[in-house]
């Protein structure tokens, strides 16, 4: 048996997660069966959707239930594995959630390369948010050579993954991230243009940036930046939605007037296409491109990725929080042992 | 030289069009050249995309003018075609507008056959309205077999179409209309269920009608309609936007709270598709298939339609009144001359 330090969902949030809802507890693992490996926990990716789960609306998931440890994909170590199916020491990507241990299903897990890439990519651009970008953009956005694509949280690892395939492409990419030195890094990447939302001239600046309108709006954050994006979509626009993390932590609806009429208005006029999506709904049928163009890309230098990892498990309810105001930059991985 | 008795848009309707809006004036047309036909008007569609045209807010066509005539398609009958293209006396599809006759370019004009379909159904269910049933349906709201399809102004052209091809498809279909009259007609029609959005239990109505939620909302109505049906859309369903009559006349934006967020959150959570279209979009490659379908359904009797056919040039602004109001009962159609 093993002890783990483990963060359960105590109750659901009103509003941004407290410690009150997030509290972390000291458990003992039950030794693994056939069928189980008992992990270590390295690293514990940290994504917005969480937010989703500490909720009970009706979703595409299920919610964490009350008492239970918030479910997240780590980078773990095997440290026993009766069936044999992994060695002592293999590095998996599993799914053990905000804890330092975990007992899983041997048939959840799978062997990661350490040669082959760093293995936090597995959490990031050749991962979950990776997929995300590669699939929204491509099934969804459909983006043409000289269409302009935009995205927001555009140094996430979304958004980032997003602008340099619409880039790949042959399209325009602007980008849209909060404050200076975000912006600056879009241009490194080598976004086309660059929009600080965070600027009182955010929408001047989102306008210079698309004099040709926007054609795509890869759709990650919602509110404001909706408000100033939706406006200028062409044509035939199209809108994949992956996320509103803006409004994740909202406890109630904002002020009208009710626009509802209004956008869906715009829908028509402009024929519009807005659609919904989680990358698992493309996971199965693209796993293979995605791995193959994607690696692809990193190799040559048309993606590049950046990590944000924090260190220690001590963080990780901090960086959460942060996590859905925007203060992470790149892919927010907190190190929970080497 | 020929007079015509018109109506011309003097200015731009702030809600409901007034008669000093649309005014009726006497003209004189030009001889008609080589490549065009002068044209007597049997017949006058209304159709609630003509409520758009008057404003000049950005849309997929240009607005008519000011002082230009309203425009609209036509059933007519060919007086005078100097190249002979057509025959005088032959009947033809055209866009004459609203107006008792027209020169048109022969290119506009297609020849009806009177013995093989009611030359009248060239405006309804085998023209533009039959077009927008038939591909924002197939193309966008794709039903599959088992699936519930929920049209509003189900009654109308573009309803009753898609209600019963949705059926063809192995689809149920549930109607909504307004009045009880309108509802036992869905029910003659062959829908599976008919709900009507005046009753006061309209929304209790319309959940006992669509137990298994709603997988495809052909949306041509908005308002209060799409508020009792969009919470009920099912994970990946679709929302074909081909209308939003309710509010053409909506003069701002109605009080909030702004729902804007809360949408675009059901769309993320459910995976829904949303996309505004136009038929024409679609009619270049499915004017076949359209016709050959559609005919073939009229003949065997799994399409039905019905006309509402007002009589008389003075009567056309009422009826277009009545049309945005719901007031009609089938495919509006002007008689305009024997």
């Amino acid at each position: 048996m093993t002890d783990t330090t483990r963060v359960v969902l105590a109750q659901r949030p009103h509003g941004e997660p407290t410690d009150s809802d997030l509290v972390v507890e000291q458990a003992t693992l039950p030794d693994p069966q056939p069928g189980q490996a008992l992990l270590q926990t390295l690293y514990l990716s940290l994504d917005p959707y969480m937010r989703g789960r500490m909720s009970d609306a009706k979703s595409y998931a299920p919610p964490v239930e009350i008492g239970g440890t918030m479910v997240g994909a780590t980078v773990s170590r095997v440290i026993d594995c009766p069936a044999g199916e992994f060695a002592p020491g293999d590095i998996v990507l599993g799914y053990g959630g905000w804890q330092t241990y975990s007992v899983e299903p041997t048939s959840y897990l799978r062997r990661l390369d350490p040669e082959q890439a760093p293995v936090t990519t597995a959490l990031g651009v050749l991962g979950m948010p990776g997929m995300t970008a590669y699939a929204g953009l491509l099934e969804i956005g459909r983006p043409q050579a000289g269409e302009t694509v935009v995205v927001a949280a555009a140094t996430g690892p979304v958004g980032s993954a997003v602008g340099q395939i619409a880039r790949a492409k042959g399209a325009r990419a602007v980008g849209i991230a909060g404050g200076p030195e975000k912006v600056a890094y879009l241009r490194e990447l080598g976004f086309d243009a660059a929009v600080d939302h965070r600027a009182p001239d955010f929408v001047e600046q989102l306008a210079a940036a698309t004099p040709d309108g926007i054609d795509v709006y890869f759709e990650n954050v919602g509110g404001a930046v909706f408000d100033a994006v939706f406006p200028r979509m062409n044509t035939f626009g199209r809108i994949p939605v992956c996320g509103l993390v803006s409004g994740y932590n909202a406890t109630e609806l904002p002020d009208g007037p009710d626009r509802v009429g209004w956008l869906m208005s715009q829908v028509l006029r402009k024929s519009l296409t807005v659609r919904g999506f989680i990358q698992s709904e493309f996971a199965d049928r693209l796993a293979d491109d995605f791995q193959q163009d994607m690696s692809g890309w990193i190799a040559d230098g048309t993606v590049k990725y950046r990590e944000d990892i924090v260190d220690g498990f001590d963080n990780v309810r901090d960086a959460f929080r942060g996590l859905l105001k925007g203060g992470n930059f790149g892919k927010l991985v907190v190190k929970i042992a080497d």
